[in-house]
């Protein structure tokens, strides 16, 4: 049974502080393989860079959330994929290999290295350099061949470990009210092909 | 920009291997306060188990799923949250520090605990008990309060650590086309009320 503490006080900070983090260590549930070797948006120290130009680079973004990927998963984990094939998407979580140690210490940056566009924290980004460089895509599944998942749609380049495959269920996300920055819009529009409006 | 290799082909095997897992440690950027001391779902060796009465527990976690909890991030990180107010809904990932270490190696389980429905992998499910058990929840955002985000409907634990806040953008997840497993369907008709149809 749920148990919901009686007193509305939530628990003080002395309680709840920073002072015995739990060990938390990932192990790699898989790998990633795409002929994806570097993504458009790079990583760094400094925050995020584009390489190459504007609409090549969105050109590239929305060709790499169509191409096929496999996730091969760990052959001792035996049975842990079964019943995966009765969804028809999934949750990809996974590990950024490819930031480097300091792309971890990012706070701020400026959104898809664009500096056109005011920088912000990372929680407001979906920058790969974060604390935690474990990234989620939603992923169309197009077959399954024993540990291997054939997916469309993983915006991950090749070799990335895997976190955690769960299933997607479109009822956890939600539909209305949904709003966002006007940035985040404009680069959406961006991506979709809906041309670029400055401003 | 973005490499894609000129060969169709795949890596093979060998190149991508599990011989060399790159280190993945979490560090914890904030910690979940609310009052939620357990959830309904007990995860253990020998897989998942509902504490209490069916009907009482879908109650529950109908009622967690409204809950207010606070998110404190890690007073360091200044900054880490600049902008973030301009979201509705964000994604948390946290860690499921209940989870004992014996639950990180089950494969199959009964979703939810529930005998009545057969056996699947841990990745065909929203078990906490997974090999890395980071867990993600789509919230609502209600407040900010400097470094405490104050959210709605966050499915977590007193005490998790919080792993990373992603912002919600609706366009990454789809809505058409998506489809779940009977059990899931009729696990989540339940957990709207919809009353409980055996099969």
């Amino acid at each position: 049974m749920t148990k919901l503490r009686e007193d509305d006080d939530l628990r003080d900070e002395e309680q709840t502080g920073f002072i015995k983090p739990t060990d938390m260590t990932l192990r790699p549930v898989g790998l990633i393989k795409n002929r994806i070797d570097e993504l458009s948006l790079v990583a760094g120290g400094a925050g995020l860079e584009m390489r190459g130009e504007l609409d090549a680079t969105m050109e590239q973004v929305r060709e790499v959330r169509q191409a096929i990927s496999e996730i091969v998963i760990d052959e001792t984990l035996t049975g842990i994929l079964d019943g995966i094939e009765e969804y028809s998407h999934l949750v990809v979580l996974y590990w950024a290999h490819k930031v480097p140690e300091e792309g971890r210490s990012l706070v701020k940056v400026h959104p898809m290295g664009r500096k056109d566009i005011p920088e912000v924290g990372i929680f407001s980004t979906c920058s790969p350099a974060r604390p935690n460089p474990v990234l989620t895509t939603v992923v169309r599944l197009c077959g399954l061949r024993g540990n291997v998942l054939e997916v469309a749609g993983l915006d991950a380049v090749d070799g990335s470990p895997v976190v955690d495959i769960k299933p997607y269920v479109k009822d956890s996300y939600p539909k209305d009210g949904v709003t966002v920055p006007d940035w985040m819009e404009r680069l959406q529009n961006e991506v979709r092909g809906r041309g670029r409006r400055d401003g």
